[in-house]
């Protein structure tokens, strides 16, 4: 096997194994506490994102390793991966199915292996670079639209709007908000999901870190779409990313929409 | 069995079937077409439909039958079936997996039975008047919810706003997007689904017809909730609800947020 296709098992094997994690907590109950900035923090984040870190130090001890919650393990190469152990914890401690396991892997800084895996509704998509992107075990390719027309009757999924907020941009939110009748806030890796199986034209996800969007860059791009950072800046000493990924032509219209002066 | 009973175990057996119908249609592959009013019809929509009418004329000739797609069947008595066949045709058409049958039965005009099941995430929830609520084979019993600050922590379902701009509403739904920091646009069955099972604290719901609202009227009572319809008007004919239910403290907070003056 080459590289990246071994990196792409270990990754797959490892997202089994949270998956089960995340299973056993939500049938036995967990406990969760804000964080300092508001967000939630679980047992359950804890307890996945120390598993992905035994599980990639154990096969790749010279790798790096950043996580949302842990302490960051230094790369001893070019190979780094990222993690968010449980992205919308939000819909985690609310008994809303749709938060999934990020688990990527950077090559000096590019996403070259995704996997975003859903263990509340089972669904799964991941890619490896130059190796196509597949969902649910099929192969995917995005089809393309035609025109404005068609692009009117795309879903456009956004993330939430005090994601925007908290970046101080709810006027773009605002405005694709009225100006698309297809706008519908699927937050997090259930929005990049629909983009990715290309059910929603584009996901628009503002305010991001790193382990937030690199699995969706390479399968996106794996599936013939697009990803496009529309900003960045730091929060607090923190790298923050504004992404738009899927159909290239709806990516488009949505940076058209939400840039134009109002 | 009491009749309310048998009005459920028959409506469970029809949810059963229809839950197929949908599966086979999924995986098979099915054809849409946009209806006069820019809404979509799919092949699904009318089998689904044609199977509820099939069965549950056969069991309660004496019934009648409301749904939306086919002709009306006339009551010769108190008892009025309603079905949406699929709820959230243009997530099914999308690929969304979080579209749903609806049904539900009227007892002179009241429900008194209601399912909806949503096939695409193996998800359930019904009641029956004086029986219960139930989820995926629990009992449910809403939390309350304590103050203004754990209000701000819910989750507030909201239909896509291109509904309220349909009724000349869209200013409710910009406030509360604005006024509460939780709203997302989980449309259709699944954000009745999420405020039945409290996993969001209110599903505000607008422009509705009596189908896609009659189970979960039953089903939130049933589970301690409450439902309420907020206006009222008829369009080319037909009747429309403004509809919020879930979790009284959230829905009576949802209520005076959208109303407010600006």
């Amino acid at each position: 096997m080459s590289d990246l296709a071994t990196f792409l098992t270990a990754a797959l094997e490892v997202a089994d194994a949270t998956d089960g994690v995340i299973r056993t907590h939500v049938a036995s109950g967990f406990s969760s506490r804000h964080k300092a900035d508001r967000s939630f923090v679980t047992d359950v984040d804890l307890a996945v994102e120390q598993h992905v870190r035994d599980e990639i130090g154990r096969r790749f001890p010279e790798h790096g390793i950043l996580g949302e919650e842990l302490e960051d393990t230094t790369s001893r190469g070019d190979y780094t991966w990222v993690v968010d152990p449980v992205d919308g914890t939000m819909s985690l401690t609310h008994g809303i199915p749709l938060y999934g396991t990020l688990i990527a892997l950077l090559d000096r800084g590019e996403p070259v292996v995704g996997v975003i895996s859903l263990p509340g509704i089972s669904a799964r998509a991941w890619a490896a670079r130059g190796a196509g992107a597949w969902v649910d075990g099929e192969r995917i390719t995005l089809r393309s639209v035609d025109d404005d027309e068609a692009i009117m009757d795309e879903v456009i999924a956004v993330g939430e709007r005090r994601q925007f907020v908290a970046v101080g941009l709810e006027e773009p939110f605002d405005r694709l908000m009225r100006s698309h009748p297809g706008v519908r806030v699927y937050c997090d890796c259930f929005g990049h999901l629909l983009a990715i199986r290309g059910a929603a034209g584009a996901m628009v996800d503002y305010g991001l870190r790193i382990w937030d969007w690199a699995p969706s860059r390479v399968i996106v791009e794996e599936a013939g779409g697009v990803f496009e950072i529309v900003g960045e800046r730091e929060i607090d000493g923190e790298k923050r990313y504004d992404v738009l990924l899927g159909k290239p032509p709806v990516v488009e219209w949505v940076k058209r929409a939400m840039l134009a002066e109002p």
